[in-house]
């Protein structure tokens, strides 16, 4: 099992180069047509291969555009590391903040959204790539014998709101973000 | 122009009567096709109105989607009067958790992430009428005496979360909810 998956990432492995055909596929029809501007159809032509590899591999569209939003975020918005715990979350939720006010870039919530029968297993996936790097900033933060903190009270407390009041159109200013990372350390 | 808007809600009007009609075929469109599966014009088609009296008084499909969600969640999920803001808060929320679970029931959080152009103005017209409702319970809460709260401190501590947790595959449970409020509560 564990070779399995060693083979199946080798790089330059025929496995390799479908996902990177796939992904770069996802990218340019997200970009062109918008989420649910396209099909899995659309993306197995644009990236020269068989309908049934996207299908076999990842199950539905909206599990392909989780897995190209997840590589995206852990590529485009690194793990601050400033020193401390409060700083580190400040960061990030002022990266999160500009991140999700540019176009496109809610494409992830409206694949979550949009797939009605995708299991809690699947969505939560789309979660824990971003979870282990939240868990080296809450390590760090241990290690400085800062106050212990869970995982999830960083999704309630700062990520939801600047998700949701985005989407309302209420806006979120840098006060308001200094507050919900200053509710997080009150959060019980 | 208040002339103008009560002759457009006049009950049998023409206006009255378009508006009901394309809640109707929206509805059910919905509850067909999804959201994402069906377009102004078949909106228009169903409902037999003219596509374009759909735009002049919606402006998109986002826009009529979110109409009847509104209206919908007003007549389905009636603000709780159970004596306390704390008992309110928490038979609000188990209702909205509820809510959230049933197939189609994220229409209106689609609609906003599909809907790029839409101004921060048209998405806030979607929470008036909630925040009106809320704004009862906040009022009677202040007659008793209670802890001031502002409408925004909900969208962030209870609502957001609720959303998100689902989205992402997390539970919530009833003690999660009853954490939800507490948090309102000590909220700054």
């Amino acid at each position: 099992m564990a070779e399995d998956v060693e083979v199946r990432r080798r790089p330059g492995g025929r496995s390799a180069r479908v996902v990177a055909a796939v992904h770069e596929a996802v990218d340019a029809l997200l970009a062109e047509a918008g989420p649910g501007g396209f099909t899995v159809a659309d993306v197995a032509r644009r990236a020269g291969v068989n309908p049934t590899s996207v299908y076999r591999r990842w199950g539905s569209l909206e599990a392909v555009i989780l897995d190209v939003e997840a590589a995206r975020l852990a590529e485009t918005a690194p793990m601050p590391d400033t020193g401390s715990l409060r700083g580190d979350l400040l960061a990030y939720a002022r990266q999160a903040a500009a991140e999700i006010a540019r176009p496109g870039r809610l494409a992830f919530l409206q694949a979550l959204i949009g797939a009605a029968d995708m299991t809690a297993e699947q969505r939560q996936s789309f979660l824990v790539q971003r979870a282990m790097q939240f868990q080296g900033m809450l390590d760090r933060s241990r290690e400085r014998g800062e106050p212990l903190m869970d995982f999830t009270v960083i999704v309630d407390c700062i990520l939801a709101p600047i998700y949701l009041r985005h989407l309302l159109g209420l806006g979120v200013s840098d006060a308001d973000l200094e507050l919900f990372v200053a509710r997080a350390f009150t959060a019980k």
